[in-house]
């Protein structure tokens, strides 16, 4: 069970949408980054400090279920709940919700690793502290 | 065995690196579609004559391995290969692969379908051509 | 004199930043179109639905003054000041400062026309809620 | 009068395009960034490089006049020529010109300067191999 993730929310801004008329693919993975980031923030981490100190996070993995498309407008939570992945990844499980009506509109697995100056995988140990 | 996919070249612009100085990971998403829209027209298709005439075709999921990162000034590949699930959705397989030494950069398995005015699913017979 | 012009809060995002570690240039136009649809909304008229509607507003130049660089998480305003130019065109005159310190960090001036059908210029009786 | 300015040549891809169905107006500055930056190859000089060492390019001003929109699949030009403004600034004069008809879709004048470690100005001995 989860227990109230991390949640931020976020407004569809009319550059984000595409000539379909609807929220571009790609930027959801936008939405997704910036939960996260925030996500470190709230938990006294800063990603671009974390990047200059050569603690380089990177996504190995992505997995996304489009349920249904952002429009125009919409207002939506982008939610975070992080978990370790053996000895040194971690998985952020994330939700992506219109807000008018609580509906899913994706649904997101991410897996991320760390690099020492982007080389050797390793667990920095800042990241216990999103755990 | 995949015989010969489509593949198209292109190369990493400054702009789509961000703070680590590597391509940010929404913006594979972004070469991974134009490869597919460019597989398209390879068939006759035209991705936004397409919209136009009401069939839209979406991302309904999405899986990203990210294997290494591209950075400023990379020449890389994205392949495009196509197969039928089920009745309804089409799944493209995909690499990025940088041209230099011919490394595997990125494997997405890109699951999608199409809706009869942004509503219904269904099969257009426009993209039997895919096939 | 310009009194109490639209403003609209935002707040860097780290994929927004690029291998110099700074806001992209490109984006503060996206800042920029953003603050100018909010304050389309704040007059009761919505770009997308103008757009279905065929009235096609576009941006004919656009002049940017880049006074300092926004970085990652900070905060900062956009403003909206409008003014008809000539009979056709209208001039949004904006303003981004950084919320911490009130400093300026970009003025832009930028003018835009609208097209009938995405033809003939015209001046939609709708833009008249905006002066 | 201009000699045979640099030229690159590119194609817009359908995730530029916005909901009005033409390329944004942000995504201009990125094919002008992008073109300029491979102007500096083309002169021996790498934009990434140069960030690494501490030489860091801004943009000070920009103007742009938006002539006609670049629609999708478009192919089109993108042209530099550059001059010395003063002591310490240099100004890129760029047209970008769809390739089937020559036709003029922007024109744009954007100014940049230099920055020692992102503070003081100054002419990096580099960039006197643009002129």
């Amino acid at each position: 069970m989860r227990i109230s993730p991390f949640t931020t929310e976020l407004q569809v801004r009319d550059y984000e949408c595409d000539l379909q008329g609807i929220v571009n693919n790609a930027v959801y993975q936008h939405y997704l980054e910036h939960a996260r980031h925030e996500y470190l923030n709230s938990r006294g981490l800063d990603f671009s400090e974390l990047t200059a100190l050569g603690v380089i996070i990177v996504v190995i993995r992505a997995e996304l279920d489009y349920k249904q498309a952002l429009r125009p407008g919409d207002r939506f939570s982008v939610s975070v709940s992080v978990k370790k992945l053996g000895r040194l990844k971690v998985v952020f499980e994330q939700e992506i919700r219109r807000l008018t009506d609580d509906e899913l509109m994706l649904e997101a697995k991410i897996t991320a690793a760390s690099l020492k100056n982007g080389e050797r995988p390793y667990f920095p140990e800042e990241l216990g502290k999103l755990l």
